[in-house]
């Protein structure tokens, strides 16, 4: 069963995402009376939450004073990835105060990760970016039970396994934390502020060092039971294909990701079949998924050709996901989104001739706006959801 | 944005699913204060969609009055099938006062077909199943706006496309009518008196003439931007495979489905290594699905075999599905459920092996309870609702 959502919550995201609003405004925008929306915004001002901030230009009568999000708020975003840590420090209005950004092994395990994005946080109130946090996002590279806060049998986290990091942080800050899968991070932060603005169902697909998904319907993220929905990566595109590192033969991830492009240049590179590939070889020892694309934008044959491979593989996939979801938009982010056009034109050549007509007649498949900040992004708007969501 | 639902529909409701409840009972269960429960009971009853049903036993204190839906409340539920027509009229309870199936093509076009269910239910209603109908619901074999309620772009359906389904419906009963996909309704109906009674993320899969699935997610249908979501018959399974009717090569419908199922029979009917089908083929004259069916039980290797291909390839591709949108239940419907254990061993196989084991750790893969007739439950569901819905 449905359950509107309080007024405190929609107030504050409207401030979030508007900037100062009259009361006026805000009491037509809510649709509720004025009576009600002066006692709501007295009560958030008093919590702290929401801040006078002068007056409203006139509509006609009686100049309305305007309100905006207490300028003290700041909440903390956190994106780990399977080889880096992303930290920002963001305000009411999710704009940055303070980012870092390293790199990190996330089988290092929770404790020395976690007490790294605790330093740096703490560096960061050194350094003047908060007096004290009101909430803190985390994304992490593995499914999540999204109501314990904990990760669940993640594939390549060994020791997270349920290792309490919502609690951990809520200790440490003593504020809300909120803990969620990075692909979901990533597609809300893409839905707030990037190229799926306002759209309510859509599909995110980041291609990194693996495959995932996000999915938005009905304007929320759909998790599934387990909280591993969107674990694309391991659909089979080849019965005869490699084996995958989950044991399974032919994964998508298997035959396409940087792992797995990685390995193709690096065979292209040995057997010189593509000078761009076998020149990067020689200087640098090795290649990754990026010098690809550098080679297909020198017009390198084998790269280019690696690439569409690759996205025929996934544009496979999506087409028949495009058939059971029928979202009205795909994003293509992560690391391998640098791949860029060649990649896009042949996932959009198989989605538009494989899936329904019906379904694809108005189906932008797109690049990722955000692209390398979509996760923080993302951290950020959930931390801020939960901190509203206790304004009461 | 979530809307909360309305008092009136989940009362409604409450007394469709569970009979005569005391109104001391309604208002614990709805959480209401009893005074604002008894007005609205009082309402309901006013309009004619409730009645009073005599006294309830005693709960200590003053005895509480049993009320139960008005028992002269009547809704039609209506499946349309590729090749047949099924039409219920049911009580408030959704208990079927009367029946009928017939075979009909729906190639016919929406003004014969449609005809036909209009003078089945004035039949319905010269014999007194019914004097005057409070909604009727129907499912239709092919994509459908549901908010407009007509179909879209039906593939196996010429002539139905935008055709105003509803609007015709309501005028020829001075009711309000709802149009749905059939496969929709069938997982409707499955979750409200069947197998998912209760469940609120399951995907319904029906193997029939062709290849469907209805999603059913956080307890709502998922229809997706067009209203065409959950069509996975033509999800490609082999790039090498045989063309399927919609033009592409090797669909999941192509390889598995009432008519390629026909088509491989026939084949094996010839050339004699089924000697079950060759005997079926003699005597009949063709041989279908059901066929193989029989074949199987009688211990036809054969038979046996066209089974297990057929759910290996769908278990396939409902491997991946489950990697997506990780459910809490897969329900095998349709005419092909026919085909039973042995079909529903091959899929399990198949799902239990490929998907994520986060993702299948508490996974049922189970045959549809309601059989054929969970379209029209599913039918009836919808017409209660969309009646309730307008209690206001």
């Amino acid at each position: 069963m449905r359950v509107a959502e309080p007024l405190h919550l929609r107030l504050l995201r409207l401030l979030r995402d508007n900037g100062a609003v009259s009361r006026a405004e805000l009491a037509d925008r809510l649709e509720i009376p004025r009576p009600r929306l002066l006692a709501e915004v007295s009560r958030l001002v008093d919590l702290g939450y929401v801040a006078e901030a002068g007056m409203a230009a006139s509509r006609g009568g009686r100049r309305s004073t305007l309100v905006e999000l207490n300028p003290g708020l700041r909440f903390a975003a956190v994106d780990l990835g399977a080889s880096s840590v992303d930290v920002e420090v963001v305000n009411g209005r999710l704009e940055p105060v303070a980012a870092y950004a390293e790199a990190a092994d996330i089988r290092s395990g929770p404790k020395a990760i976690l007490q790294r994005v605790n330093e740096l946080l703490h560096k960061a109130k050194a350094d003047g970016a908060y007096e004290r946090l009101d909430a803190v996002g985390v994304g992490v590279p593995g499914p999540v039970s999204f109501r314990d806060g904990v990760p669940v049998s993640p594939p390549i986290m060994p020791g997270w396994d349920r290792f309490p990091v919502r609690e951990l942080l809520t200790r440490e800050h003593g504020c809300p934390a909120v803990v969620d899968n990075d692909v979901n991070i990533m597609a809300i932060g893409e839905r707030h502020g990037g190229v799926a603005h306002s759209v309510d169902d859509f599909l995110f697909v980041k291609v990194g060092t693996g495959i995932g998904c996000g999915i938005h319907l009905s304007g929320e993220v759909y998790r599934g039971i387990d909280g591993c929905a969107g674990d694309i990566g391991h659909i089979q595109v080849d019965a005869h294909g490699p084996m995958c590192s989950c044991g399974n033969i032919g994964c998508l991830e298997a035959l396409f990701s940087g792992t797995a492009l990685a390995k193709d240049a690096t065979v292209a590179a040995r057997n010189g079949t593509s000078p761009a590939l076998a020149e990067r070889l020689a200087t640098r020892g090795a290649v990754t998924a990026l010098d690809v694309a550098e080679g297909a934008v020198e017009g390198d044959v084998v790269c280019i050709q690696l690439i569409r491979d690759g996205g025929r593989r996934l544009g496979g996939v999506l087409a028949g996901l495009v058939s059971f979801a029928n979202p009205s938009m795909i994003v293509i982010g992560g690391g391998l989104a640098q791949l860029g056009h060649i990649l896009l034109a042949e996932i959009r050549s198989v989605v538009y001739r494989r899936s329904l007509p019906l379904a694809t007649g108005n189906l932008p498949v797109v690049l990722s706006e955000l692209g390398p900040r979509a996760g923080v992004a993302g951290a950020a708007v959930l931390a801020s959801d939960v901190a509203f969501g206790e304004a009461t």
